[in-house]
């Protein structure tokens, strides 16, 4: 199994620095042009890497999605916090229903600038709700945060970060009033794309909500003192399209 | 863009000859041991090759599975075909909803022996119906077929690919009675995988139908006249589940 990964490994490689970029990832149809024998299956091209996140959502292209939408069932609690050394990240239980589907909330963490931007524009801050289905697809509900009034629920987090950093142990929030990190209306953009920190696994369905939350420009300054500058560059679209659900 | 692409594929390589199996694709979880800064994002690793497919599917190990299911509604007819170097192909049109989510059919195309194996056992010939949703998911629904009666349909696609290879243009299939070519009952075993072929994409849901369909073993022998070997390996499992909606 090792050698196996190894092996595609390496034929990325090799494929990246000697094909052109007409081997679209999403291409379905093999055609003559994909020269592979069933004889050398270990001599396959493996391409990936085209499907990466954040990006910039331009609003004059976005497609019409029908879908079922966000039904949202956060617990109102943070069962632990933790600064790993690339953003604050607040564990928590509930799920989400997308689409009709249903997957786990497991934390929220948060960029700062955002790490989406919106037609170039970045905002102050982003927070990241991570869910996971049972067969294992990703789905991230991505929230923009604007300075403008005190968020309590934000300062909550902030007050278990200090005490967190002061290394006190075993640190919950109880009575994280949840809906206060959410815009009251759950419409979104949605595309296809990565995880934005390494692994930067491609498995990712992306839901950037359209509206901001407010949080207070002190409790931004709060939040830069951990982290101002943990956004992964904009990554290009490439053949892929986004959608609003409004 | 084609520059910061390299570069991914380049540092995939290096981590993947140089880290341990523990830097698993699914981890969620950023930790202190993720070493990576924000003022070096060329140097992240980018894993990927851990869902390949096609996988052997052991039975005694599948999760019951809650879904809305399949509902297929494929027009009856073969819009083109075509004989595309590793496997004969019909174009087709139709929707598939999966999980209440509607995805666009485009082809089916078969593989001998089977791809997929049910506890290590393989069948005769599979079946792909390839599907795509507009935001560029894609699912692909397999069917085991079996040495039994002759296959109306499938006789059709044979006397379709015989004129293909005879250098007719322009062949289309009408009346094509597009139920024989899959079982009555829908039941299926789930995971997620990749395309079987290059570019061995990994965004790709299967859904492998559990009845087989018959066929006759003429049909079988016609169909080994152009391929009897284009079946790719079984893919490790890696960290991933299977699952079944009986």
């Amino acid at each position: 199994m090792k050698k196996n990964f190894f092996v595609l490994g390496f034929t990325a490689f090799i494929l990246l620095a000697g094909c052109s970029a007409s081997h679209a990832a999403t291409n379905l149809s093999a055609s003559k042009e994909n020269h592979f024998t069933y004889d050398h299956q270990e001599e396959w091209e493996f391409v990936s890497g085209k499907m990466q996140s954040p990006i910039d959502i331009v609003t004059s292209q976005v497609i019409d999605y029908k879908g079922a939408g966000l039904v949202l069932n956060y617990d109102q609690a943070g069962t632990s916090i933790e600064d790993n050394g690339h953003s604050i990240q607040v564990g928590l239980r509930g799920t989400a229903e997308i689409d009709e589907r249903s997957f786990a909330l497991s934390q929220v963490h948060f960029h700062a600038e955002s790490e989406h931007t919106i037609d170039g524009k970045h905002y102050p801050l982003e927070g990241h709700f991570v869910h996971k289905a049972v067969d294992g697809r990703i789905a991230v509900i991505g929230v923009m945060f604007t300075a403008g009034k005190e968020n309590q629920a934000f300062g909550q987090i902030l007050e278990a970060a200090k005490a967190n950093a002061k290394g006190e142990k075993g640190i919950t929030i109880d009575n994280l009033d949840i809906g206060q990190l959410l815009p009251a209306h759950l419409g979104y953009y949605h595309y296809l794309g990565s995880l934005t920190t390494p692994p930067l696994t491609e498995n990712v369905e992306w839901y950037i909500l359209k509206d901001a939350v407010q949080l207070s420009q002190e409790q931004l300054d709060e939040f830069y003192k951990y982290y101002d500058n943990n956004h992964r560059d904009i990554q290009e679209l490439n053949d892929r399209k986004v959608f609003i659900k409004s």
